[in-house]
């Protein structure tokens, strides 16, 4: 696995409220809110110069796409590590698994378009690791 | 404050096995533990290629820095963003708190040569302001 972070979301109560903070408080680029066509889809990006992500995304979407309760805090962050392709993904899970994680979701085709699982790290924290046809890894 | 986040944070509990889980289980590479001379000190960075670092950090140490109970949560990924100078993080973490953060530890220095401050942003998340004279933001 190489070690990169694609993007950090945040998981938020308010989506618009958040998007305030950041784009209107402290002056974070953004397109705004998009992908609200889909279920679970509605969601703010800023990249940042660096490259790196970040995300604003509503706990309860994190949490019906990764098939666990909101209280249960497993949709407080979430970093996500990206990859080229499927079959990358898939191997990722599996050298995650062999190294300890949990897996909390296997890799699956995704409503957006691209593929990806859950794991969990030794102390929980929650790693995506995903293929999006519509980024360079 | 421009859109930057230099080091992700991890709160752990087993500082040991965590570093196991990164390094040896996921092939990521790092100096190891590093800061053990020094009362919350211990912690372990992963360099990535982006020039993003990762940060692993136990969580009792994290919340004895920012002043917090472990049980409440605030301790369990933490975003820094680094600036150049003191009076840029005094200004940073003033426009955080005009934007609607809570401020959860004002500006001070700190034990490794710093200075920083903590707030939190409107869904609890938790961002470090700070200048490490180390590194060039």
């Amino acid at each position: 696995m190489n070690p990169s972070i694609s993007v950090i979301t945040l998981g938020v109560d308010d989506l618009k409220r958040a998007l305030a903070f950041y784009q209107d408080g402290l002056g974070w680029e953004t397109k705004g809110i998009v992908g609200e066509d889909f279920e679970n889809g509605a969601v703010a990006f800023f990249k940042l110069p660096s490259g790196l992500r970040l995300a604003l995304w509503p706990r309860k979407s994190i949490a019906a796409e990764m098939g666990v309760d909101v209280a249960k805090n497993a949709n407080e962050v979430l970093l996500s590590h990206n990859v080229s392709s499927h079959s990358e993904v898939d191997a990722v899970m599996n050298e995650a698994k062999l190294a300890g994680a949990t897996i909390l979701r296997e890799a699956k085709d995704l409503f957006w378009g691209g593929y990806g699982g859950f794991f969990k790290d030794p102390d929980g924290h929650t790693w995506e690791v995903t293929w999006n046809p519509a980024w360079s890894s």
